[in-house]
């Protein structure tokens, strides 16, 4: 008798592989804010951009919204004028969510990334939702990696997580 | 009789959700590159960095490297030395590789992503080393909207894939 092959064959990432892969992305993230100049972080600019500080605090708000959500199903939108205003605050909420992440993740409802959820900015699949806020933290921290060269800093080596 | 929660629901993206983000991320990317001033695109640089056009060509290679591996599982390393060098030339480079992600992707063999691959730069499963093409690609592209930004043009919006 032939078994067809199981759909989770054809699974690109498993939950805890994708814990593995936020939590580096996380990581990584977390040394780019420790390496940014103190006096430069809520300051330095180019092009008109935000400062990193202000970047790196939407990314800490969009990620505990969606840990928040791997956790309960719901997206409360956060207070996006709130946050922490100097490094360490930064570091320490930081650390808060991936605690929360480490704890919570692994046990996230599997209906969760095929079932579709209200976010704040529309309707879509729990999977989008999930890796657009690591998609988001990429796209941010490497504006911050373009201020830090900018600003004579070698950033941390994009491919160690 | 109680029937376990098949391991698929534990999956957080199955092969054709990965290719559907892939590709949305391709098409941004593209119209990044077509929005670039053409005399700005080899030549225009901050802190030192690679113009945007060196590093649009590095994910075109990386991302050309990561669909012969969907379709072959080799992953021949390329000349990283060659490639298009004008705009024209990389949008068709980018259509062709989009063309090939499209026809063959969808059928990548399902045992792809949990095995081990041998890449020019060591060893590591299947879904680590296709994420990776895609988030090295984001990581570079955001680069491009900072250089975008500095030169006075709008880049497209990060969520419209």
């Amino acid at each position: 008798m032939t078994v067809p092959d199981p759909v989770s064959a054809a699974a690109v990432m498993s939950i805890p592989d994708f814990i593995i892969h936020w939590q580096g992305h996380r990581a990584l993230t977390r040394r780019v804010i420790e390496t940014f100049p103190e006096d430069q972080l809520f300051s330095f600019s180019l092009g008109g951009m935000r400062p990193f500080g202000v970047q790196a605090t939407e990314i800490h708000l969009v990620d505990a919204m969606t840990v928040t959500a791997l956790r309960s199903g719901e997206w409360p939108e956060p207070d996006w004028t709130t946050g922490p205003g100097t490094k360490a605050d930064l570091l320490a909420a930081w650390d808060a969510v991936s605690a929360d992440l480490a704890e919570h993740g692994p046990h996230t409802d599997s209906a969760f990334f095929t079932r579709v959820h209200a976010l704040p900015w529309g309707e879509m699949p729990g999977w989008v939702a999930a890796i657009y806020a690591v998609d988001n933290e990429i796209h941010h921290r490497a504006q911050g990696y373009v201020y830090l060269r900018a600003l004579g800093t070698e950033p941390p080596a994009f491919y160690e997580r």
